[in-house]
C-alpha cells in the first residue's frame, strides 16, 4: 500500500527547561495538526511534552522505549513499543520515521542525528547540535525558524 | 494511564500452508472482534494473515520490522516499526505485547516463545512448538482448541 | 584469512546447581585442551563454570555482556564485550560461534538454542531443552553422553 | 579480577583515502605497542588500517561486525564478534572501549562518538567531527597532535 501516514520523529532530552518543552510540544501539536503520526522514544522531556501537544490535538503517538515495560512510557504515547535493547532503540526510533525534528537534546540524541543523517532521512533542527568536519560547515541538519517551520519543512522533504 | 489498549502478539512462520494462514487470520480476526491492538513481526506468512484478519474487522495492527525499510511490511501493517536490528525485533516484538499466540512457526518463533516465557508473557499455542525439559513436560506454552479459544485465553491470562 | 580459532558458546543458566556447575567446567575445560577458544554471555552460573574449566587449562574466554559495564564480567572472562542491549546479546554471543554446547538453561537458552538452529549452527545438549513440533520429536538439538563427547561433536559437526 | 588488559577503540569511515588508512594504522601500531587491546567494527578502511597496524606489532584485535557471519571481518581481525545487529552494534563496539580514537569518519562514526560521550567514555579524535551546541563549542571530543599523541591521551584519560 503506503496510503500510510507520514511518521515524523520527534527527538530531544529525557529532561529539559519549560522553554524546551514548550517549543517541543508545539512541535507535537503542529504534527498532529497537519496529520502525521508522532514517533519519539517515549520517555519524558521533549519526548513527553512532544506527545502532549500531538494528544491535545488528536494525533497517534508512538513511544519506542528502551525498557522491557510499557508502563514506562509517558501517559500521552498512545502506542507503547517495549524494546528491551537500551539504547539500540534510538536506531529503532529514527528508522521508523521518514523525517526527524531534533529539539535541544545531549548526546543521546546525537547519535539519533548521526543514525537518521546515516540513512539519509532529513533532520530539522531547533536549537540543537551543530556539527562540523575540518572546518566546514554544513553537516546536514537543516535549521527551522520555530515549531511550524520545523513541521513544515519535515513533510516538505520527505521523499514521496 | 493504562486506559491502553490490551497487545496481543500473534508469531509464527514467514512463509506458511493456506491452512496455517487460515488460523492465523482468524485469530487476527478475533483479537479486533475482541478491542485488542494486534502486534507481529510484520512480514509475511502468519504475520500478514493474522494482519489481514484484524484489518478485515477494522483493528490496529503493528508491525516490528528487522530491516530500515517499513515498505517491507505487509500491507495490512497500520503501524510499521522498522528496526534495523535484525532478529532482535524479536525481542521487541515480544516486549511489547501482554499476551502472544504463537501458530505453528519454526526457530524464530521458538526464539519468540522463549522471550515470552522467560518474562512472565502468557503464551498460547496453535499446532506448535512442544517444549520439555529432562522428560518432564509442562513447558509453559498454554494450548488452545482454536482461535477463538486462544484468544479469549490470552485476554484472560494477562496481568491486569 | 580464516586461521581463526574455532569459537565454540556454552549456553545455559546463570544460577546452578554444583552437579551442572560441574559439568559446564568440564566442558570448559574440554574445549580448551582442544584449542577452541570459548564464547559465552559472560555472567555466572554455567558460564562461570564453563570459563574456569578453560580458563584452568589455558584457553581463552570471550564473555558477551548484556549490560554497559565490562566489570560484570565473570572473572574467567578475558575478553569481556559489553554490549548495552540486554537479552539480544544472547544473538550476538550464538552468532559468533560454530556450535553451541547448551547445558540444562532455562528459557534464556532456549532462545540461544533457537536463534543457533535458525542459523543452522550445531547444538550439542548436554541435559537440556527436548523440542518437539505437532507430537514428532527431532528438534535438531544433538545429544551427548557427556563433556568430553559433546565438544567432539561440536568440533566433528563444525562446517570447514 | 580487573587486571584485564585496557580496550582502546579505532572508529572511523570503512572507505578512506591512503593518508586516512596511514593514521589509522599508526593508531593501531602504538595502540599494540601500548600493550592495549583493539577494539573496532572489524569491516575495511580505518577498523582494517588500525587491526593491520596492531597486528604488525602482535596486539590483540577484536572486530564487532554488525552483520551475521564473521568472515566479513578484515583479515587482521583475531576476535570477530558476529552480532546480527546492524548498526547496533556500534553501541556494542562503544562499550566494550574503555577510551575511543575516532580517525576523520562520517555518519556512523558519529553515532559511535555520540554514545561514547553519553556514557562518559573518552573520545579523542584525529581529523574527525567538530560538536558544538548553541555557538558554545567544546563537545567533549579531545583533539589529538596525531596518532602517538592519541593512544596517549587515551591511556592517561582511562579511568583506572
Amino acid at each position: 500500500m503506503e496510503d500510510r501516514q507520514i511518521f515524523i520523529g520527534v527527538i530531544g532530552g529525557g529532561d529539559v527547561s519549560p522553554r524546551v518543552a514548550g517549543v517541543a510540544e508545539a512541535v507535537g501539536r503542529e504534527i498532529a495538526r497537519r496529520g502525521a503520526v508522532l514517533v519519539c522514544g517515549g520517555l519524558g522531556g521533549v519526548m513527553e511534552a512532544a506527545c502532549r501537544g500531538a494528544a491535545a490535538e488528536g494525533g497517534l503517538t508512538i513511544g519506542i522505549l528502551p525498557g522491557e515495560d510499557r508502563r514506562a512510557a509517558n501517559p500521552y504515547v498512545k502506542i507503547p513499543i517495549a524494546t528491551g535493547l537500551g539504547y539500540a532503540r534510538n536506531l529503532a526510533v529514527v528508522r521508523s520515521c521518514q523525517a526527524v525534528i531534533a529539539v535541544d537534546g545531549s548526546y543521546g540524541t546525537l547519535s539519533e542525528i548521526a543514525f537518521a543523517l546515516q540513512a539519509g532521512t532529513p533532520v530539522i533542527g531547533l536549537n540543537t547540535w551543530e556539527l562540523s568536519k575540518k572546518g566546514r560547515a554544513g553537516s546536514g541538519i537543516i535549521a527551522a525558524a520555530g515549531p511550524a517551520d520545523a513541521v513544515a519543512k519535515a513533510i516538505e522533504l520527505i521523499d514521496t
